[in-house]
């Protein structure tokens, strides 16, 4: 099934099915009105939502509409939480090149994670605010998962137990803020500007086989003003939702609605491309000895989307203008 | 004004109105139903709010009750965020000894702001459940204040014009886990388990001149086990919550209900003690050589609360037992 969140005004939005094939949307309020809400008595909702969602593949609701991203906010547009790891082992050490840091301690056999902000999450088709071009706007294309409550001390062998949906992002980040704040060793509250999401969140049944070891075996091709820059696999990621989950939980129990991210979807193939500005950058200083390809300006258009072998979009597609704030 | 919210049951509890004497108390349902929701159109309801306080101090609620502090969670058991500084330099500095670590870049300069979780914020009287003893098990007794919706970059000298209410907490602390995820850079995830909050918020009013130049102006005592520990005053603190503000909002939109935190009160004066055991102890190894006071064990009891010159206790007191999850 596919829940999306169309705005109406309010901060959290409107709960609405969407057909497996993203054509038709129908609301789903007679059965809960907010994301939050079904999230939160998932267990008890879920099979009213599921019902719709078949019913909305099979034609029948008549009150059905055409899909239309351009509504949507984030699917969850005010998460309990939004932890981000960093589990493209390749994307942080072309990160480490790029920031001219020194190695992350463990970071290939530990999870290195992040608590971003969760309260102001962005639909896919927003234009996206920031303050300056100077700050080095960059995107971070993922993938993620939505989670109902978790106990803390819930073991990876247990943790994927507890994911609810599976999503799709756009982590913005301010590279030249982001060093500094590093550097600090609290994490970053400026680099880290709102995170976007693709229009649909889906249950992991929607995906088949490429739900898999708890990652999300998709290619998330990225292109900036219509050109690919990247097509990387998210397959490769060194730790599995369920160990990022584990590790968020270790001493913490997370509750219904937090969201929990792989970090850049990185490729140790040149085939593969970039999921973000940083790493096409440090990988032609490494060539040539400087970057020829800018950071984002204004005016500039990002879009993400996840294709499947047969090329459907299971999420849809974020595409977003960079804009001043 | 005195806001509570008791537990009902429901994740973000029901709001009551606390009489200034914190003897009475009166559900504040029919203009709000949760802190919540009274933070997210604030300016529509807090008149009606104000009214009710006022009639409650005036002995003209027939249906108040006495005030039960234990039936309170935190006053927003659900922040929007959590962000929390370390504007005390004595704190940091002597935070950098115990940890062993290298000095933090401008630490008295520009300030340093972690994003904890926000999601599960624990209310005064509640056990306190942790993992492990192993984890050196610590408290950090601070003050904070809820903000309403602040716009991307929001200057200091408007920034005050925000903040809502007052709090004091207790940032828990695993000693253990934090110096190794602070040299990740990547800020705390497991060392910083769930947030405690002093039974009521207040508005800055209740006050007086005790909420001067952006800081609350009061000794912050804190006690183990009935023995006192620390007496700080939070008018040390090098950053103002108006700094604080627009240092977090610099790159993005803070919303109603955001809470931003001092980091531990921490005074150079000794006859102020300390507000959380790792001071005690790297104080103790720097005067005896190794540290004589232990972390906090399971069955231990932590008792923070602020008091005004004339003894009484604004935000009422916070008295947990620490005990095993």
């Amino acid at each position: 099934m596919k829940l999306a969140t169309y705005a109406d005004g309010s901060r959290d939005g409107q709960l609405w099915i969407v057909s497996r094939d993203l054509r038709l949307a129908a609301p789903a309020r007679d059965i809960a009105p907010t994301m939050r809400a079904a999230l939160e008595t998932w267990d008890d909702l879920a099979p009213a939502l599921r019902a719709l969602a078949e019913d909305l593949d099979g034609g029948r609701v008549p009150h059905a509409e055409p899909f239309d991203p351009a509504r949507c906010m984030a699917p969850l547009p005010r998460a309990s939480a939004w932890l981000d790891g960093s589990s493209f082992l390749h994307h942080g050490r072309l990160m480490e090149k790029a920031f001219n840091a020194p190695p992350i301690p463990d970071f290939g056999t530990v999870p290195v994670v992040y608590q971003g902000g969760s309260d102001d999450l962005r639909g896919p088709c927003e234009p996206m605010p920031f303050v300056s071009e100077e700050h080095q706007i960059d995107m971070e294309g993922e993938f993620g998962v939505i989670v109902g409550d978790v106990p803390m001390g819930t073991e990876t062998e247990a943790a994927l137990d507890h994911v609810r949906l599976l999503v799709q992002l756009n982590d913005w980040s301010l590279r030249k803020l982001a060093p500094y704040e590093m550097s600090r060793g609290f994490g970053w509250i400026q680099a880290k500007p709102s995170t976007s999401f693709a229009p649909v969140a889906i249950t992991p049944d929607e995906l088949g086989d490429a739900w898999r070891d708890g990652r999300i075996q998709l290619r998330l091709h990225v292109a900036i003003n219509g050109r690919e820059v990247g097509r990387a696999h998210g397959g490769a990621s060194a730790f599995s939702f369920a160990r990022l989950i584990s590790h968020c939980a270790a001493t913490r129990r997370l509750s219904a609605g937090t969201i929990i991210g792989t970090g850049t979807v990185s490729n140790d193939d040149p085939q593969a491309g970039s999921s973000c500005l940083s790493e096409v950058r440090v990988l032609e200083i490494l060539r040539d000895g400087v970057p020829k390809t800018p950071f984002l300006s204004f005016g500039d258009r990002v879009r993400m989307e996840a294709r499947t072998d047969d090329g459907s979009t299971p999420f849809g597609a974020l595409d977003q203008e960079v804009v001043k704030a």
